[in-house]
């Protein structure tokens, strides 16, 4: 049994924040009810691609939830939401500001329902603030905080981060956000609001970037795969490849001259002999290197670092990443039984709790699977469910 | 008073993402002691840039602890933290594998002390999987995860997302677990202990990318700013500088023909029509857009998809970032006093509770600052104390 077994979370969002934030809870063993709108269901839906007419993208984040479809513009949609609320811990929702409150279901009114509900809003800028009002994805987000400004190739143009950071932040930030009012509600009872943006959320990560600006003045900017402060520490092109080489320290340095590159002369040179230096002359010191690891296979530079304790690594393609030894040794390719899609793989639970593990309880769930089954238990009666049905509110 | 105000934690973690974990107990109002190596602490105490002689870095990732110094090699030091593990629920470490058994500060011995004990390790490659004992720092991680591999510009070489980004997911990971276990043991009673790896970590977070290779055998590259199954959803350079176009559905596509770059012929343009054609054409439809954007500022673009509510925004380099209006706004820049460096600014808090906000109770504190106040409080008299220091065990 999980250990948020006790929580009940009324999950009203869609795409990628949200439903990664209230996906993980149902890991941790809580009751996630996700509510999709009406007709179509969670925009995921129609995005490829699609494994038996189901798409991969909405499985992916939607495991160990039960579904229903309500159309919250009906009356009718509404009450049954609001009888949800009087026994559900956490509501989750990323409405754009003000749609909630014009859909008479935001946190002042809910909260009469039920004064112990954690509500939780999650929005491209906040809920305050001159932009709140604008419509933002990610990539707004990643221009906003900077990080695109500091993610390219060196002296080149900015590129986002291959994944969607600042969605996945802004999940991330929700969800501890939510287990910390949780944790006062288990002692004192007592509900709250939270406004999360996915600018803010991905911000807050830039913590090293902060210090050397609010500390120096420094600009992060696109610096290939180099680290701001330390060298050598980046990846090199080799005969058949790439490596990262993190040769981070004074003793791995000498190492690294000695007997990886054999070269005892640059642990005296001026231009190498301590990390400031090497930093000043990080240029030379790349082309150097560079110029040596070309005449060989990654495999070679691996096996000598390694040998010396040097932290290094091979860049992997994303099929290679699924495919690694260690990767699978550490259970992060599972899979799951869907009644349509079948046998579908999934990403695995990165943290291992040995008391209360991480579990795959079900699948995601088809659109409207479990309306009846949850109306049920709300006390509409069978007439009345099929009313509902009729009157499109499910 | 902070949600998390009976939680109380040992962090013996340094650098960042063990660090970044506890500064958010500590935010939520935990009691944090940090109890650093001897002689010298945290190894970010080393690191640039310097205020008044302390780390910008270190102070960054530290506020709202406590900090003691305390040489655990040595049998004394050890008797130390066993005594401060009596009434702990929490600790977090990032020591290499294995470290922490040679110590005699595991979690099998500690939690003979205490049963309650939440224990987080936090590492490169995790506590087991055949990389176990390897040397793992951020760089390594992105490469083996294959998030590096996914970022960069369109048909180059892979590079580093801009922040470190694995380190932070260790920590964000290692803290939604410590807050999970730690309503296990309101509701139970019982700790337990937790495996974190920074490449786990990160891996869970590319759920888009798994769906699309699990589900179509699809590889993420390298793609510039350009999202990989909507266009126009991307950067376009300007006459003064880039801006981000998010029309990312047919709605938007439409009104971006007619009134922002006054093309309506591309809305009926067999290329162009649907979007899996402008996915399937997205160079060309790229290079004409591209053309008519550099042709106007910025901001003459930002106004005219804004008025048309077309998700948009600038590139904005960190400097900017961290004086825009709305991330001013939103209280994401603040300033704590330290007792040496003075007034130092420092992020704010992503996450904005009503009942129990993020708060900064306390700077980050010197090398030792709290060690006697601490000692005393684990009854340690005045005379021990001072043959501690002259034994060099703190």
């Amino acid at each position: 049994m999980g250990a948020l077994s006790k929580m009940k979370v009324i999950d009203l969002t869609q795409v990628l924040s949200g439903p990664y934030c209230t996906m993980v809870l149902g890991d941790m063993g809580a009751e996630v009810i996700k509510v999709e709108k009406y007709p179509h269901g969670d925009d995921t839906r129609q995005m490829g691609p699609f494994i038996e007419g189901e798409s991969a993208c909405y499985m992916m984040v939607n495991r160990n939830k039960k579904g229903m479809r309500v159309n919250l513009k009906h009356e009718k949609g509404k009450q049954i939401l609001y009888r949800l609320v009087e026994s559900a811990d956490v509501l989750v929702e990323n409405f754009r500001p003000g749609v909630a409150a014009k859909l008479g279901i935001d946190y002042e009114t809910l909260k009469e329902i039920n004064p112990g509900l954690i509500y939780c809003s999650i929005s491209g800028y906040g809920q305050t603030g001159p932009y709140r009002n604008k419509g933002g994805f990610d990539i707004m987000a990643q221009g906003l905080s900077g990080i695109m400004s500091m993610t390219g190739e060196q002296g080149g143009e900015p590129v986002k981060v291959g994944i969607a950071i600042h969605d996945i932040a802004a999940a991330m930030t929700a969800l501890y956000h939510i287990l910390v009012a949780y944790i006062h509600k288990l002692n004192i009872g007592e509900g709250q609001y939270i406004d999360i943006s996915l600018v803010d959320s991905g911000l807050a990560w830039t913590v090293w970037e902060a210090a050397a600006y609010f500390g120096a003045g420094e600009i992060p900017r696109p610096n290939g795969t180099r680290h701001r402060v330390s060298a050598p520490y980046q990846g090199f092109r080799t005969q058949d490849g790439s490596v990262l080489v993190g040769a981070a320290n004074q003793k791995l340095w000498e190492k690294f001259c000695l007997n990886v590159v054999g070269k005892p002369e640059w642990i005296t040179d001026p231009r190498f002999r301590e990390g400031v230096d090497r930093q000043a002359n990080v240029d030379t010191l790349a082309q150097l290197i560079q110029e040596i690891f070309i005449t060989k296979p990654s495999q070679y530079w691996l096996d000598k670092m390694e040998a010396e304790g040097i932290p290094c690594g091979p860049i992997l393609s994303y099929d290679q990443a699924l495919q690694n030894e260690h990767i699978l040794a550490r259970d992060m390719v599972q899979e799951v039984e869907h009644p349509v899609a079948g046998k579908v793989k999934t990403l695995g639970f990165p943290g291992k709790l040995s008391a209360t593990p991480g579990h795959i309880y079900r699948p995601a769930p088809t659109l409207g699977q479990h309306s009846e089954e949850i109306l049920q238990s709300l006390r509409f009666s069978a007439e009345e469910i099929k009313q509902l049905q009729e009157e499109d509110v499910i």
